[in-house]
């Protein structure tokens, strides 16, 4: 099966236009197929400020009322995507960017909570391997913005890590997907406070001792899940490491790669 | 050659969320291959003024400043472009949106102008005839937003009716190509103030004689001579005609006919 990348980036790279452009360059020179997953960053809020949309947090998270959804929309799939395809291609990376609403490519449900109503959230239902594999096939690069649809004409704002592992498990039938999470640290770290304390590899029950042990950080918790969640349904490798060096985290020579046992 | 409507709509329909979502009924149940190219619409306007961004007009046309282009970005690529597609998607048409920096789709050069320095304005070189074919070949609609890039990194704002034309010319040696721009009025009127007054059809030699005559008015010069400049490069019929009547336009049985002599 051929190779193919799915890296996820968050806001604090999307919101740094010298580290965006060096990280572009290093996703612009991966030879193999690959698709890019970004997350917001704090431009949306500064749009939703500026014109004056309160946002609304419930423990910590944004609700995505109707207001904010069309601030994110615009902010997520117009100028976060649109400035990042548009910076690859001047990369001679020839990169094209979707919202799950596009080509049908993520659909997904509103979420339902008992408690709390976060607005419009989705949750992945099914991604269109078939059309993102013919795009892959003509040497495209993909640029998914965190908003998937419902196919009722309503687009869902959608946790971009739960994108990038729903893509890699839905293509992992047709490639070889390794599954890279970069973050602004180098590593799941032993001692938070210490950036060189990256552990290399970490296995499910190797997760689960720190996890009992409380040597993990509360954020990184969701990630390994979704981590390990993803080897099982037949994602090769998963990796979680420092956007700065994601020309050695496709090496697998930085980062902590999760793995099987 | 299999038959291609490109068919362009413009700020009023955009604006209107009833006559958009009629529209968009009559686009979807289009059976042939299709495009949909969107102006902007004063959404644009309104986010601007509510982010205190000041809109500079030169012979009213606005100027497209740095921070216009963000605007316009966020509003035409990202609300305007996902509202049309997720809604198509809703009415069972799997809809694609693009803009021309997806998948090097529409390449353009920052217009260069002897007085007035129209900004971020991008005037077409290329369309991406084989993606979009491809495309199209796996019964996508495509719906661009007017936005086109210099593969430098810029993203460039342009004319939807241009992009329209220039996609028109640039499909029609794969396809039999039919353009269709709709608008607000019934078609090219005899009399301005009768909408019932529409020309049926048009030639180049009877649009030289109103022009002359003064008989046509002076925003609808501009789209005539586009018109029969794609009728020139090789487009099969261009017709311009109110939104509210696609179903009728695509069958020429409403609106005015651009024909060869």
């Amino acid at each position: 099966m051929k190779k193919l990348y799915i890296i996820k980036i968050g806001g604090n790279i999307i919101d740094d236009e010298v580290k965006l452009s060096s990280f572009l360059d290093k996703f612009s020179v991966i030879r193999d197929h690959k698709i890019l997953v970004h997350g917001g960053g704090k431009l949306a809020t500064g749009v939703a400020e500026a014109m004056n949309i309160p946002q609304e947090m419930i423990d910590g998270r944004r609700i995505t009322d109707a207001e904010t959804l069309k601030v994110v929309t615009m902010v997520y799939a117009g100028s976060v995507n649109k400035n990042i395809v548009a910076a690859l291609q001047a990369k001679h990376c020839n990169a094209l960017g979707l919202s799950g609403a596009d080509g049908n490519s993520i659909l997904s449900h509103k979420r339902m909570h008992p408690v709390t109503d976060y607005g419009f959230v989705g949750d992945v239902d099914a991604i269109n391997a078939p059309l993102i594999s013919l795009l892959l096939q003509q040497d495209i690069s993909l640029v998914f913005a965190p908003l998937t649809h419902d196919a009722k004409g309503t687009l869902l704002n959608t946790n971009a890590d739960t994108i990038a592992q729903e893509l890699a498990k839905g293509m992992s039938s047709l490639y070889d997907v390794s599954l890279i999470y970069c973050f602004e640290k180098n590593g799941v770290l032993r001692n938070a406070d210490n950036d060189n304390s990256v552990i290399p590899a970490i296995t499910l029950s190797s997760f689960m001792q720190m996890k009992k042990a409380g040597t993990i950080s509360d954020g990184m918790i969701p990630k390994l899940q979704n981590a390990f969640s993803a080897l099982d349904a037949g994602v090769r490798s998963v990796c979680v490491g420092h956007a700065d060096k994601l020309d050695l985290l496709i090496k697998n020579e930085s980062g902590t790669l999760m793995e099987h046992e």
